[in-house]
């Protein structure tokens, strides 16, 4: 038992200071820690100090890699890390109908944890450069701890994860966030991480590879192109329920009400008949393989390919591994309005197979435009293409996780919708305050990943006022 | 778009009378409407309106129903309403590791609604009298509309579903709560249901079945022993969000901070290494299957037989059906005490094979004494059964959906525990304030239906305070 349960005192079930406390650190723009170079020379350093080299290279190359005899599953010799498998979908609604394709699964929980700690009364987050094969710049900054089971048992005989310690195991700081969140319905079977955000009062040795930074220079960081990666951009979001809220004067407003806006949701999850069922990777219909891929002939979505990797910064000096390689670029965008006041966003129920549960709240546009043909632009996106400069928000490239995906990038933008340039909204989208959507963010199966992404984009804005 | 959106102005996204208005229907214990004899008067009335007759029956009596060839699944003729499968579960810990078990899969999502309608000021809810041949009495009280898609889209060709018109389409009326709720993990492979309160200020002809019970009088009928089915109970449990809170003194107060609570169930959900995989019935091994069951030589747990049922009540007149008979009573027991003034519950965190996510807040203790030998007696299973009377705050006897399980009773308990009777919390356990617990119902698969009936419960107490 704690304190509380042999004194019978309380403690607040909320933190009150949380969110002063953010706003501090948001507006910290210059960290509060002895200047030890900028941000883009340390960067610039532990590339230097970490040369790697990644090649494409045909599955036979693939060191430990091979299709298994009966399935044509792509798996590691150990059977761990992940595998590469088929899914049968059978939707019935939606342009689609039925479909087969690759997917990676991977049944274990990951962590993504970011460790935080007062300097000078600031909030700071521990953040590591941390090399990805499938990054486009390779380096990126990514939250303290970004492992899977394997890696922290050390299923690969790798090095021990640094800083594991503080989200495994008895507890050793003060918890802010701790969710089980989806990854890409679209690529990952039912794929779950752990998204946790903990404070400690400890010492903490960081390391050449990890850097203390205010939530002001990762703001400022994700502000530009292919800097933050997406492990730290699915931590950050989680911020969003403590971030310091809107003014007094508008609190509990929204333009739908929450029971409306949950049945609709529940409604859409309700409603959608898709089927999904796991098959070999050899019974998908519709794609080839290759010496060096598995592809479509209609050249669309993805292809699955290979790469060796050589390289100092990561837990094993030396590897292979496949990873799924999107045919061209994503466009990612929020429309934004105000109602009353208060910022609401337009969320889009999406359904994508590997959803554990079905549907979750996407951003209003998710596509990559190539795999469209004129007559199925999907619905906004023109509209957020064409919007004139003033109303874009935000507008930043930004790559999906390159442990898993190579050059996934998508164009991220934040457009304002108003009564000048009224947005007709699909059936399957809903207008969310960003304090309703990010009440959400609690819990998990709400919120996609992209969507995680664009609400860490808008939360730069946010905290900074 | 709605009016907020054309004009700007915002709605609040709570409804701030709610809790007041439950609060005054809690408290009108006779009712508001004019009387039509007692409920007691009723219900008899109901059970001599429609004369039913329930008998087991052999398998091969079963009407509609045999044992597929391939995979000796007992499956229905139309493919529809429900299967009895297979599933083997390997659990990496715990005590049983590896076993198999006939489980129910219905993928389709049913709806379990209350209509709500404010008559002399006060909200009353519409409840049906309705027969379900596992109820050990047959009639209970029902939630409005239970509907299965099946039922409601005319499969079987019965009536239409009465009041279902509230519930689904075109939204009439001002939704309370709709929220995907799970159903029994033990024996449902993955079932969720909808469960719905619609507050209408339609004109409603409610029918003979039918009857408009404040909160009050519904309260009453719960601290009787079988009269408020579990699906009643459950939609009912959806309200704990919206009843009047604690004292403002104690506002914010609990044992754990809400932060720690959800890490430590994330902790839970994250740990358990739970595989499941569906499997023919015919493989499930250490069942057996005679002409009139499927049952364990060790006559533990449950046997699957079939009904044959004639009745007035129900949809179609005559039908036969496969149920879940459990093979003894069970006990269902929250552990209760207050810190600080505020009452809390110690939750569970159970792994049942057939949740979509592993692991939900189950109550104290959920079990079948008898299937348990004296060494394994589930932990605070005594405490809770050699409590002295006056510690006990509630204590009857409830069934399972009468719809799938054939006297599937529990003893249902709230116990107090305080410093005189400490309670050793186990591992998995947790306290929750029950406004804790509460803001947890508005989302899908966090508290199993067993403690949602217990919350039902509770909330009986708490609204009439």
């Amino acid at each position: 038992m704690t304190g509380a349960a042999r004194t019978g005192a309380l403690l607040p079930a909320e933190d009150p200071a949380l969110p002063r406390r953010l706003a501090a650190s948001a507006r910290a723009v210059d960290g509060v820690l002895p200047p030890t170079g900028t941000f883009d020379d340390w960067l610039e350093e532990r590339r230097r100090a970490h040369p790697f080299r990644v090649d494409r290279v045909p599955f036979a190359e693939a060191d430990g890699w091979s299709f298994a005899a009966d399935t044509g599953n792509l798996v590691h010799r150990t059977g761990r890390f992940f595998s590469v498998e088929g899914l049968r979908i059978t939707a019935a609604d939606g342009p689609y109908g039925q479909w087969d394709q690759p997917i990676i699964r991977q049944p274990e929980v990951g962590i993504l944890g970011i460790l935080v700690k007062d300097f000078g009364g600031v909030p700071h987050f521990l953040m590591q450069a941390k090399m990805e094969p499938g990054n486009p710049n390779l380096l990126q900054l990514s939250p303290t701890v970004q492992a899977t089971r394997s890696n922290y048992t050390r299923v690969h005989q790798g090095s021990p994860v640094r800083h594991i310690e503080h989200f495994v195991g008895p507890r050793r700081g003060r918890v802010i966030a701790d969710v089980l969140q989806s990854e890409h319905g679209a690529w990952f079977y039912r794929k779950n991480n752990r998204n946790m955000l903990v404070e400690t009062d400890e010492d903490v040795p960081a390391g050449d590879d990890f850097r203390w930074l205010t939530l002001g220079q990762i703001n400022e960081l994700l502000t530009r192109d292919n800097v933050v990666n997406m492990d730290a951009r699915t931590v950050l979001s989680c911020l969003t329920p403590f971030l310091p809220g809107r003014p007094e004067a508008a609190a509990d407003g929204a333009h739908t009400p929450t029971p409306e806006l949950l049945s609709w949701f529940t409604g859409q999850r309700s409603d959608r008949d898709v089927e999904v069922s796991r098959i070999p990777l050899r019974e998908t219909a519709g794609w080839e393989r290759d010496e060096a891929r598995i592809t479509r002939p209609d050249g669309r979505y993805f292809d699955v390919v290979a790469v060796s990797v050589q390289a100092g910064s990561r837990e094993v000096a030396r590897w292979s591994q496949p990873l799924f390689a999107p045919r061209g670029p994503g466009v990612i965008a929020f429309v934004v309005r105000e109602f009353g006041g208060v910022p609401h966003v337009l969320m889009r129920a999406r359904a994508e197979p590997g959803f554990r549960e079905t549907v979750e709240l996407g951003p209003t546009v998710q596509c990559v435009p190539e795999n469209h043909d004129p007559a199925e632009r999907p619905p906004l996106l023109d509209y957020v293409l064409a919007a004139e400069p003033e109303r874009i928000r935000y507008d930043a490239l930004h790559s999906e996780e390159g442990g898993r995906f190579l050059n996934a990038v998508g164009r991220h933008l934040i457009v304002e919708a108003d009564d000048a340039h009224p947005v007709q909204p699909p059936p399957d989208c809903a207008w969310f305050s960003f304090d309703q959507l990010g009440a959400l963010l609690r819990h998990g199966n709400y919120v996609s990943v992209q969507a995680r992404t664009l609400l860490a984009c808008w939360n730069t804005m946010r905290t900074t006022r």
